[in-house]
């Protein structure tokens, strides 16, 4: 193991603090990590990349920004199944030239949300990232492991005909703000004015409360963007939706194509029946219904003002890079 | 998302097999999977890269020994905690130009041993590799989820002085093969014939049974090589160890060298108390007394006949690559 290696381990270790709590009573620093999971209750896990000029480019956003939204991707998954998070492990392999601030920004962003959330950084991976030096690019791979009541984590798969479609917050921020960059590559924008595409807060407290009062009958996170993931809804659901454009909440600035397709909201999109009462707000976030399940294929359809027309998934590539177009 | 990651995540659950078995009652297509741990039991976590030019070369590696040593990674450290291994998840991502024929490949040997330790690949990411064309790599991270009873997993930490030092199987098999992979880097290497390099077993069963027994104090698996893993159970349960070169089970044709700082043999090294009787052979693998357990600083010494040398971790970088050494 090379000692720059050693050292991010090192640095983990102190940054992410005391070792041993009750939940988990061995983190980092042994052949693997021991977690305990509350009687009665079932493991979630979840996984996801964030590679440099795929999910984020050094360029536009800064170290901290890509720590957090990194850790964001997990926790995200967890509030989509209604489930309690526990701990993170990041797998993380960096360019040998790649300055030690780099990975102290990205580890501030990375604990600073696991602290918030009360979670621990109990392992991972680290390694030199391949590729010749000119071109060898930050990947970095993170597992959130969290747990909710045996049988009752809310899946995508729930969603009944008749059933009403909700989201929650507002749609398009993200893509907003990323085509403020490709519109300006060379502008660095300011994070405080866009802290939904910078600091994406991952609906947790949401995804507990409609899961533990049983309002959602099927949850799913809008990571991909809400063309795409209500359509993942559909697929496992074995059903078909309706939504109106003009029920669509929009963020500021947002087109509606950005509310549609955009990524990287980290919203949540549910479904409950029609008949169940579903508040306006819940944790402090705004809940907006948009649409209704349908019987029949998993297909989207748009109402706009009189006119229908078949929403197809991934109408937007949210990250369209040299990397990725090409 | 690329169809092409779409097809790829189509035939890892085709390849995957049945879905909703007892022990993970969601896999593949949702938000998390689901796994259920049995009462009483803790939950171990591990994760592990799988990086093109760092762990393997496709020029040397079949894809079927790529996906196989990828997951041998994830269950070896189960098996260093004496646990039972549970479900998997892979984070892939992947050259646009790299054949299908590769990823079919490499699912088969990742699969394959899978099955034969009855574990469920329950999830993970695809992606499309960052990097310019002709510089894009294969890029992997299993995690490895699995169980132990409350407070019995092995940790590194419980080592005493006075302890016998073990090991199972033979050493220095993969560094071995490496070493003639190197010194002719054209030709490839018939994997039947370094079964050890290509196709290494993960030692389950031994840590299993020496966990159930009580016998093993400590242990850890050879991953980085004899040396340096022999420090990292020697800092965890702060005791220095002493080794007898002659007493280390060498593999066919593997020098003393090889046998001390080649890594990736995942055979385990484990300690038990002097007077504890230990098997010479478990679940048909041989197990070695090398050593025993001193007080002090953890430090590891050699005894070759009558000479007595500090063995320093890490004297071999046992895939030194142009990407590595650079």
């Amino acid at each position: 193991m090379p000692t720059s290696e050693k050292s991010i381990i090192r640095r983990i270790r102190q940054l992410s603090g005391k070792r041993g709590v009750a939940s988990v009573p061995l983190g980092i620093g042994d052949d693997t990590a021991i977690l305990r999971v509350p009687f009665g209750h079932e493991v979630l896990v979840t996984t996801d990349f964030s590679l440099e000029g795929v999910h984020f480019r050094r360029e536009w956003h800064p170290p901290e920004s890509v720590g957090h939204r990194c850790l964001t991707r997990g926790l995200s998954d967890i509030a989509a199944m209604g489930g309690q998070p526990l701990a993170a492990f990041l797998s993380l392999a960096l360019p040998v030239k790649l300055p030690p601030r780099w990975v102290d920004g990205f580890l501030r962003g990375l604990l600073g949300l696991a602290h918030q959330h009360g979670i621990t950084l109990a392992g991972g991976d680290t390694a030199q990232s391949p590729g010749s030096n000119s071109n060898t690019k930050i990947l970095a791979d993170i597992v959130v492991v969290g747990y909710a009541p045996r049988g009752k984590a809310v899946r995508r798969s729930g969603a009944k005909a008749g059933d009403s479609i909700y989201v929650t917050g507002k749609l398009g921020a993200s893509a907003f703000a990323l085509e403020s960059l490709f519109a300006q590559p060379k502008k660095r924008l300011n994070p405080e004015k866009y802290p939904a595409h910078f600091y994406p807060q991952p609906r947790l407290a949401v995804g507990k409360y409609l899961r533990e009062r049983g309002i959602a009958t099927s949850m799913i996170d809008l990571s991909d963007g809400l063309s795409t993931d209500l359509h993942h809804l559909c697929e496992e659901s074995r059903v078909g939706a309706e939504v109106a454009a003009e029920m669509i909440p929009r963020a500021h600035g947002a087109t509606l194509e950005q509310a549609l397709h955009g990524g990287e909201d980290y919203e949540l999109l549910f479904t409950a029946s029609a008949n169940r009462k579903v508040p306006r707000s819940i944790a402090g976030v705004g809940v907006t219904r948009i649409g209704e399940i349908a019987s029949g294929p998993a297909r989207v359809s748009l109402l706009e003002g009189l006119r229908r027309r078949e929403l197809p998934p991934g109408g937007w590539e949210h990250f369209k890079s040299p990397q990725r177009s090409s």
